[in-house]
Formats: C-alpha cells, structure tokens, sequence
C-alpha cells in the first residue's frame, strides 16, 4: 500500500480564518480529511504533519525513508528561503511533489523563484486546496505507473 | 456542457519522437486523446490546437471568447519571450492554465520565468502528459465549483 | 499626397471590449475611422492594417516600401519582445511614430523598455485613442516641413 | 477659460542657441509664442516658466493648485533624477503630460528612463518643439472630454 | 487593558555582554524591565519572549492573536532571511512594530533590507534600547487613537 | 537649554490636503506646533523649516553648527536622491535623526533605498506626526544621556 | 547526396537595397546562388528559403528531418529573442550551424548574445555572405568526416 | 586542554547513506570518531552535535563561550541562508573554523557564496571527511601558537 | 587674457574646519586664492563662485558662455546625481575640468562613478587643494596649445 | 605575397593530448602544418606562434606591423579578460579573425563573452582545428577582394 | 615518492616585509621550508616556484604533466582574473589543491570569487601559512587514499 | 633627491603612430623626455619603463622598492584586469598616481572602471601627455610636502 507524507509549511496552521482572499476558507484540518479520503479511495494512506519550523519539517523528511514512499509538500514561506529544506528533499530522494494554495507565480516577485522546485518531480500552484489534490494524484500516478500493470 | 479549449505551443507537435528523455514517449495526439476521454467522462468537451506560429495560438484564443467556457495552454518555448501571448489571455478572461511536461523549474535558468503564469489560475509543471490531465482536472473543478450545487 | 500605413500589434483587434479601464471604450474601427478622416482633412491617405502575427506586421512593413512614405505603429506587446519589428522599421527606414494608448511608463516594469522607440523618430503614451491623432499629427508635420514651403 | 501652467526644466533656456542637431534650432520663447497662439486658438491661456532649479519648478507647481487647470512639462535632465519633481506632480494632483524635444529612447542608457512619467497622464517624446504642441492638444482634448458636452 | 507582545530575535539573549560598541551595554532582562514599567504607566501590559528558533517566534506570533493587542519585534538577523516571518505578521494581523538596536541602513549592505518591514506599521532604527521605547510608545498611541476618546 | 532644527524636505508643506491616505491629514503647521510644545515640556527648543530646495536644506543645515544641538530631519524625496545632503549632514556633525510619515518600506522600491540614513543616528519610519515626536525624543534622550546626571 | 537547408531570418529578404554599410549590397537571391553552386561542387545539393514569420522557419526546421542532413541558419533578429527557434533546432536534431553577416559581437550589447548558437554546432559571424559560404563548408566537411573515407 | 565543539549542521545526519558520489561514504558517527581520537592526540578534547534545526546550534553556540576554546562548524546549507548563525559566531567570539565536505566552489552558484566565512578564521572546502581533520588542525595549530611557549 | 570660471560644489564652503581627515585642512578662500595667484603668474584670471545649490551652478555655468574660456569645477556630491549639471557643462560647451579634493575611487562605491566627467575634458582627483591647481594648468596648457605660437 | 600571423593563446600548446572530448585530438603543429598548406595553395604564407604569455602574444602583434597582412588569433582564454590584447589589436590595425576549436557559446557562461570580437572582423567558433581553416579562407577572400581584381 | 609542485602567484615573494597583519611576518623561504619539511616526513618531495608573470606559473603547470603528481597552488590575485590558469589546471589534470594566506571570504567582495575554484579539489583560506601545511597534508591524504593501502 | 619611476602598461609603446585621434601625436619617447627634463627643473630624477608583460611590470614595482621614492603609472589595459598589479602597488607603498592619456570616464563602459586606483594617491585622466607631467607634479608636490621646509 502506497503510504504519502504530507507536510505543511510554516503558518499554514492559520488556514481559513486567515487572508482567506488569497489563501481561500477551508481550513488545514479539511484539507487534509480531503486529502485522507482520495488516498483511501486509490489505495493509499496520507499521514500529515504541519510545522511553523524549519527542522521539524526536515526530520520528518529523515524519517520518511523508512515510511513513506512519496512526499507532497506544500513549503509555505520556506520555498524562498531553505536550501536546507532542499538538500533534505535531494538527500531523502522520495519522489516528492511541491503544492501552493496561492499563484505563486502572480504575486510579489520573490514568491515566483522557488529553491525547492529543482529537486522535486514537479509543482502545482495557484488551484487552493484543489492544488493539494492534483499533486496526490501526480504522486500516485506515478507510482503507480513505477509498480507497472497490477 | 463545459467546452476546453487546449493550446499547444511551438514544436509541441514533434512529440514522441523527440528527446524522450526530457518530454516523454506519448506523443500529442495520444494526449489528445486522453484529454478528450477524461473531458468527456466529466461531461464536458476538448478542442484541441497545435501551432508552431504565436499568431495562430493568439487568434485561438481570440476565438475562444465565443466558442470556449476555459483554456488549457502549454505555451512551449512562448513562455519564456511572448508578451503578445499574454495579453491575449488576460484580454480575453477566460480562466486559463498553464501547463509544462518537463519540470521548467529545473532546467535551464530562463525556462524557470513563465511570462505567462501571472494572467493564469495557476501552473502545472513537472508530470508528463499527467499535466495536462491534472490542469483540466483543475478547470473543470473550477468551472463546477463556480457554478454551484447543480 | 502623403500615404500613412497605420499598423496595429497583437491583442488591439480586441479593443473596446476587453479591459476598457485600461485601454478605453472606442474599437478599433473607431479609430480607423477617426485617423482617416483628419488624415482626409489634412490632404492625407491613410492605410490601417492589425494582425497577431509579427511575420504579417513585419511583411506589411516590407510592402510600405513602395506604398507608404511614413508609418504609424502601435506594437502592442512586441514593443517589449520584437527585436525583428525593430529591424524592419531601421531596413525600411520610413519615419515611423510609435504610440500606446496606455502610459506604458505607468504599469509593470516590463512595459516601460521599448524596443522599438530607438528607431522610430518618437513616442507617445497614454492618451488613449488620442494617441493614434497625436502621432498622425506629428507624422504629418514632420513631412510637411520635409517638402518645404507648398 | 482652461488655464495650461507650462512648466520648462533645466538648461532649456539655451535652446536654439546651443546643440542645435539634438534639440533644434528654435528658442524657447518661439516655442511659447506658439504654445499661446495655439492655446488662444483653443479657448485657452498658457503660462509659462523656465527654471535651472528643481526647488522653483516645484514651487511653481505647488502654486498650480489655485492657478491652473492642467500642467505641460519638458523636466529635462531632472527626468532622470528627480523623485521630489515627480512627488510634487502626484501631489499637485492636476492632469500632467510630460513631453521632450529629443527621443529619449535613442540617446544614453539613462535617458529612456522617466522617474516622471509614472505619475503623469502620459509622454511624448522625440518630436522637437512639436512635441510641446502635441503634449498641449492632448491636455486640452482631455479636458474637453472631461467637461463633456457643455 | 493594551497588551503588549514583545518578541526578541536570534542572539539578542547575549545582550550587554557582547559587541557592547555595536548593541550597548543594557541587557535583555534590563531592556524588558524598562518596557514593563513603560506599559504600566501608560495602563499596558508587557509580555516578553526571547528566541533564536524562527518556528519559536513564528508560534509566538500565533499565539498572540488571542493574548496581544499589537506586536514588537525585532527580528535580529532574521530580519533579512525570513520570509516566514513576514508571512505570519501578515497573517495574524496585528499592528506590528519592527525595531533595532543599531542603525541597519548604517552597516554590511545586507543589512538595509528588512524582509519584514513591509508588512509593519513602521519600523525605528538606531536608538540601541531606545529604539523599543519609542515603538512601545509608538504602539501605545495608534491603539490609543484607534479607541478614541474613551 | 537643547536646541533642536527641525528640517522639513519636499513637498511636505503640502500636508494635510493632499493624498492623506498616505500622509495622514495633520498639517504641517499642527506638526510643528506639536514638536514646539512637546519639546518645551522638555526643557528644548525647537526652530522649524521647510524647503522645496535641496540647496536651501543644506544651507540651513550649515547654519546648524552655531545654532543648534542636533537635527531632527524628514528629507522627503531627497531621502533617495540627495547625496548632496548626506555629506551635508556628514559634515556638519550634528547628531541627526532621519523620520518618514508613511512606512518608506512599504511602498515603492526605490523608496525603501535612504542615502541619508548612513549619516544619522537611526531612522523611524511608518507612524505619521507621530514618526516626528519620537524622532523628538530619540534626540532629546540621547542629549540628555550626552550631558550626564545634571 | 549530401542536402543542405538554408534558412534565412526575418528582414533578410531586404538584403542589398537596405542599410549596405552594414549588411552588404549583395541581395540574397546572390547568396543563394554562390550557395548554390559551391554545394553543387562539393557533390552537394542546397534548399534556400527565407521568412519573417518564425512559426514558418519552425515548420520548415521540422519538415527538415525527412529531407535534409543539415542546416545552415541566419536567425536574423530571431537570434535573440526566439527560444522556440532554439527548441527547434534542438528536437530536430540536424548538424546546424549558425552565420551572420554582420560581427553580432561588434555592434549594440543585445546583438551579441544569442539564444540559437547554443544549440548549434557553431557560429560564424562577421564576413557578410561570406559568412553563409563559410558556414556551408563548416557543415560539408563536418558530414564528410562522420561518413568516413568515401 | 583545548576544548573544541564540532558543529555538524542540516542533513549531515545522513552521511553516508544518501549521495555518496557527492558527500562520501563516511557516517557522521565515523568522522566524529577520528575528531576524537585526533584531538585525544593533540591533548584536546572534542564535542560534536548535529542539528537540523537552525536556532539548536545557534544556542549550542550560545552555550559554548562556557565550554570551548573554538569552534568547528560544518553549517551545511545554512551556510547560504543563515545571517543569525553568523551572528552568533560574531557574538561568541570564539575562533571558528568552517568546513564542507565538497567543495562548494565548484557546485551550482549558490553554494559558493558563504554568508558564514566573513565571521570566521578560515574556510576548508573540498576534502570530504578530511576537510574537519584539516579544520581541527588549523584551530589546534592557531590555538597553541596562541599560548605560546607554555 | 585666458578667463577661468571656478566652480565649487555643495558642502565644499565648509572646508577646512570640518572632516579634514578627508578634505585636508585648507580653507575654500585659501584655495581660491592660489588659484588666483597660478592664474595671475601665467597671464590668465580666474573667478571662483561656490553653491549648494544645484540650480545657481548651472546658471553660473549658462552665464559662463560670455564672461569666461574654461571651466574648473569640483561637482561635489552632485557628481554622482546631477544630469542637469551634465547636460549644462554640454550646453555650454567650454572646456571643463573636474575635480576632487579626495580619492574618489577609493571611497563609498558611488562615489567612483561621475555623471559629469563623460562631457568634460579630463578628471583630476586625490591631491587635496593641488587637485585644483593642476587641473587649472591642464585647462591653461591646452587653451595655449589651441591658441598656437603667439 | 599575402602574409598571414597565427597566434595561439595560452594552453593550446597542449593541444591532441588533453580533454579531446572538447577541443578534439590534433595537435597544434598539425593544425599548423594544414594552415600552411591552405595557405600556400592560395599564394599566401602563414607564420604560426603560441605562447602562455599575454605579452609575448601582444607584442608578436606589435611586430606583425611591419611583417603581416592580417592576423588570425585564438585567444584562449585570454578572450574573456584580456582588454590589453584588444586594445594590441585595435591600435596595430591589420583586419583580424578570432577563432575557437569549441563552441564558446554552449560553455560555462563566462565564456560566451569575448572581449576581442568587438575590434576584429569576425568571428568563428565550434568546428575544431577546421574553425581555424575557415578562419584563414575568410581573411584571404577579405584580402583578395580588397586586392579588387588581380 | 610522491612529488608535489608548490606554486606562489604574483605579490607572493614579498612575503613577511609588506602588510604582515593581513599576510603574517613569515618569509615565502620559510613556508618553503616548512613545506619542504614536513612533505619529506611524509615521504614526499616539494619543488616550489614563484612568480609574478602568468605565464610563467602556467608553463611550471605544463611540465608538471612530467615531474609532479599533485599541484598546491596560491594563485595570489590570479585568483580573480585569470581564466587562462584555470584553463591549465583543467587542461594539465593534476589533482591540485587552492590555499590563501587570508581570509578571502572576508576582505574586499571581489577577493571572495575564484575563478581557480572550480577546477581545484578544494579551497583552504585563512590560515597564514599554516593554509600551505593543511594543502600539503590534504593533497598526500588524498594521493595515500588512491594509491591503497600500501 | 627624489626617484620617480615611471610605468607606461601595455601597447602604449605605440603612441603616437596609431589611433592618435584617441591618443594624441606625441611618441612615448617624447613624453619621456618631457618628464625627464620636467623632473630635473624640480631636482628630481625619472626612470622610465614600458612593459606589454603585466609580470615586467609588477617585477619593476617591487624593484622600486629600493630604487624610487614614487611611482607614476599609466596601467593601459590592465586598469581594468589586474588585480595583480593593485596587490603590487599595495605591497610596495611607495606613493602611487594613476594616469591616463584620453579620459578614461568617456569612452567604453569598461573603461570608466579602474581596478589600480582605490590604492593609489589619485587618478589624473584625459589630458594626453599633459596627464604624465600633471602627476609627476602632484608627486613631487606631495613629497616635497611630506619632507616639510627644507
């Protein structure tokens, strides 16, 4: 059985009560319920974690080699800044998937470079918490097709 | 009944048969055809265009004012030099996705700026064909969400 | 009796009824119509002429060789990307006028660089359709004090 | 009665008499005595005023509030430099067009860069004393469109 | 009853016994006592917290959308590499004050940009443990005026 | 007794009726009365002007040196531009504090850039009239620790 | 029998009415001819075509996989803007040298890069039609070679 | 006795497991181990931690102005992102020697720059496990020339 | 007889009796009057003027056409921003000099570039108040060399 | 006769036995040895000198003054720092050639950039020791057709 | 027995009499002597070379191919400007092995970037000549690694 | 009596038979002779070298040492390259002026940028061989200054 981490980045803990004009109004915890049931619904399990630190985020990326098969990640604020962050996603080498909520592409100009996109398989930005959704489905997708015909 | 139209950009046509290694093997009208059976399995139509001419993808979209509810473009080398691409979609406002086989933000340094993605819903960039799967998935939730509960 | 080739970019066949706040209400048939009859007014022809495609902007250049003895040209978005439109306007070397009907020195970054104006005897931005009279009037001056006195 | 308050920057008191291949050959005086005669024709009064200080020109500006209706400026080299000419413009509120002998887009680096321009209606350059002429007629046709039909 | 978060960043614990000629001789525990009787007599509450964690300070911030009337920060040296820092001042929305010890725009280039200033009511510079007195009482009289008469 | 100049730079004497979301609506008289009466609560003098030219600031600045302790100093756009009032102040040696009404960083890029800020003492920015009296402040404490116990 | 295509760019066609101090007097039907007739001694065969449209290079680039070995290219203008052309040229595969008639190092800064000689096997530039014969010989000896002793 | 802390920063937890063609085959436990027994040599001591977690070795840092002579400091990716690590070098004060294990000079551009090295004695870069023995050296050897004679 | 208008940047009548470290200790009046007295020993007069404000150097420059063969000057800080001041010295014509009493290439990284030396004839700079007198002999040696054999 | 200089630059002299992959695997004296041969069927003599020395290289230019026609370099790596052999060839005159055995285009960046095309006639560069063969037969067409009909 | 070749770039010979607090006071004679020392404890032999021509140091790098095993190198300014050293030590394909006296990371911005770098095995920086002894040792530990366990 | 070396760079050995519209007329022998006999009139000796080696010249600044008293220097090309030739200067610290023969500040972008003037006493730039005299001059004066009243 397919298992996926997911982890969110720093203050996406304030989902829905907060700029919800950007951010949208569904909160961490719906998203994720979402996200639990698409997996079970595909034959997979989501375990997910949210961190307002750095070092958290990357010990759970350690901890994943032994647990997860995939990684999607949503890095918040950390996708301009963290190269530790990208080392972790290049040193776990889980196929690891990025999400925003936002177009980060639309908006101020630091947001659109991200340090963490080379290292992973692709990203999704800018669909809200649908954006969480397509990115389990790329993941699953292609394990599915590493896993071959069964 | 929602109605899609797919955009491909220049040199888009030659897939499959070239540099598999960065693009994939499937080649554009299996795309297609994907496109067309998962769209209509949701109920809803695709029209699909390839140009290698920046001209003619901006009449498409012109066009599609009358004859399109969305637009899902992969604006191929466009994405990195045609402002004339942009402004047509901004103009024309249907809501529009961009999206990528190859993971740009892990090229070349120029792949990496889409002049595109700020007048988009968001990108989708990384998965193969799956890209284009996944940013019509993200269309057609968009298109049912904006038109409520029926 | 003078000939003027007005040319229009991308995306201005549009006009009127797309994004009036930034590009005003009148189409370009409007325009057409109001530039031939001070063109008429002065002793004047003019030509007018859009397209999306840079190649038919650029041929249509060519041609003014023998038809044309000044040129007017709003690029639209290849003043910011068309180093060939640049070319052409230096090869066929007939005083062009460029203007916007937006203050292109007033929106994002990108649109502020002209790669144009260094080949054109001047600019004029911002007056919406007015643009077009200003820099039809100017044409027109600077030919008439070319051929003197008559 | 539209009142035009004409304002010149530095080092244009020289004109006629020095680099006449740049800015031609017409002194500033002539160009005011056009600038009235034209205004006159149009229903309209210009005042006009020439300083090498940038603190006079913005206290003429200031000053505009009460006497004038619309504000014509050639800032010269202050285009380049001054942030406090441009405040005052965005301050003074009072529609501003800013206009230049030479194209500014053809000459040095520095010059095709208008700290100016962003805060007024819009810019024409390139035209010789004509472009004051042409910068005169589009303030008074916005005005006129303002007023509307009375 | 005002309350007042107070939030200390990266090595400001060593303060007073290190680089005395760049951050002064004052402690933190000083600094803090000063704020205390500050607030009270001004019929505020202070609440202080010191860490060199971002995630610390990031949760802080979190918390204080329940327990505090305003923030004051200074950032230490994640002033110019937190972006996730920035995100959660935005996000929880209140009044926030950004403060330094010395003066930034006098020092390493790096220095002068403040990744968090833009989403501050203001930011003081270069008063040593002044600098938090002014924007305690900086803070003190926008809440005030914010209340009104009362 | 504490002698305080207070330079205003320009523009601000437009305070109060112009663009007041930015600025706020206190005139720049109500200021100075404000500064006068909280610096002679204090024991200080406070001698007040403005100018619309650079060259007038640094006379004034200039004068400074016999007749006045230290100098409290809202550059206004000459904060970005004026290096000529930087090596003023330099010069002078009088401590300088260097206030801003709006948040400089929050606005336009080139605002958050302050030539002049390396020469002063620290730099508050953000808070209105406010921004002035604690600038007051800053200079009268740091004047006051000058002079010891007395 | 080695096949040769020669594509030439936008404004190309003007060649030897137009600006000849810097691209020559020969026309490019002359060019062509030389081409021709020094392929023919080489046992060579040579197909000429030029346009101003780069969706009509792209498609002749791709039609060249069934009927050319190699390309010979002057991209013109497209030389610095077109990174479709660069794509191109890269999925079809050919052997593909890239000329200009004029020293593109020699003239104005953006002339000296370009975004095609990257994917090329090499660049000529500076020695008017030259250049084009020289690059022909580049190509016949480069395929000689790979064919071996025959 | 010399008291060195050896400071191990994010993802080098991982050693020798994940990239060995960059990093080495070496654990970290195994590199500690020959520190150890390198400075038992030398007649010093040796403590090592390993952190992800940025403000972990800041306040090991913090700690060490009680515990140790110098400092041995692998920053890992923070050596790109870390202006607070810098900082507290700076504070501590203790002769500090940076490390890597690659040489980050010939890796993608961003890891050549060190936010680090400017506070620090040296920098070794490229030696693999090899570069910390070289590092201890360097501060063993600058410690003792230090203490002189005794 | 030779005439020489001497001009004098903002901050300069401070010299001497303020950051002589820098500017050296000699008064501005005593310079002058060595150049009065060099000017007096070769035949030639010299009239000094110094202004902080931008605006009266550019008149003085303007007046210079009739009452002076040369220009001397030391910009000041208006070396680094004043295009007017540039475009003046154009204007006018007469072969100037500029000059500085400091290094300017060994200083703040702005102060090595001079927007007023591409129209002058050379720069001298770093001798302290013999910057003066050596670009006053440069401009007599070549007004004699123009003049020929009398 | 016409007399051709050849100059090598700095490591070619280890040309055929080091990185073959880039720069192929004939030696100079081979490359030397069919310059000659090129050269004497067309009438002409080639004199061939490499040096590591820049200023053996410049002043072997210096001489060929008086004992060559023209000049056909490849300056190694001295291409991307070496002003002093630019300004060598701009001030001997003779019409010269740059060459490069690889693409210099689709390198590291640095090496896109060369310092000496601006003053030479041309250049060629990506077809190995044959660049230099086009390089020769470039010069003797230029040559000849100076020559005009002889 | 492993030979190592120890070359000092330009400057380097004025060791110990110029500027020893950023270079110490030992001589180049005694580094060379230590160097000396401790290679043949180890079983090694050193031959140093100094000079101040480029060229000179790249000849000594080519005939190292036939006397040296390894290359330790202070490449002095060289460092910064010269891509023809780089180029060499590429070319000759000797593990070699960059130091500097000082910190290069922490004096002037230009002195942080090595053009060397990149193709060396590593950087040492920092440690007067002790940065010689630490180069040496990592050059025989990785020769001893190669070579096995003899 | 006091030594001045002077240093002519590369290619300037050729003054006066090439490019003397940038250069002037005057031969290198010429300008040597000026110095000398100038140098004797004050009791002062020239020695004079010119080098096309950036090592001749280097070699002759550390000879300098204990030969001269001061250094005059026109580094040519290397200005803009060496960063070796600055170290030398430094290292030696005789007195040091910097001149050249055009003004350097009005020609190529590169060449307004010296790498050798941050250590010198100061740069004289743009009067032909006037500049050499004007630096011996400020030389002799500032030794003749340094000596007091003999």
């Amino acid at each position: 059985m397919v298992r996926i981490l997911v982890l969110h980045g720093p203050n996406l803990n304030l989902l829905g009560s907060r700029e919800p004009e950007i951010y949208g109004r569904e909160t961490l915890a719906e998203i994720d319920e979402r996200l639990r049931a698409a997996a079970e619904a595909a034959g997979a399990t989501v375990e997910s974690r949210q961190s307002n630190h750095e070092g958290v985020l990357i010990d759970a990326l350690h901890e994943a080699r032994d647990t997860a098969d995939a990684v999607l990640i949503n890095p918040g604020a950390f996708t301009h800044s963290s190269y530790a962050l990208r080392d972790a996603i290049a040193a776990v080498g889980l196929p690891t998937v990025e999400v925003h909520l936002s177009n980060i592409h639309a908006r101020e100009p630091f947001r659109s470079q991200s340090l963490i996109a080379p290292v992973c398989v692709g990203q999704i930005s800018g669909f809200g918490a649908e954006s969480y959704l397509l990115g389990l489905q790329a993941l699953l997708s292609r394990l599915g097709a590493e896993r071959g015909g069964s």
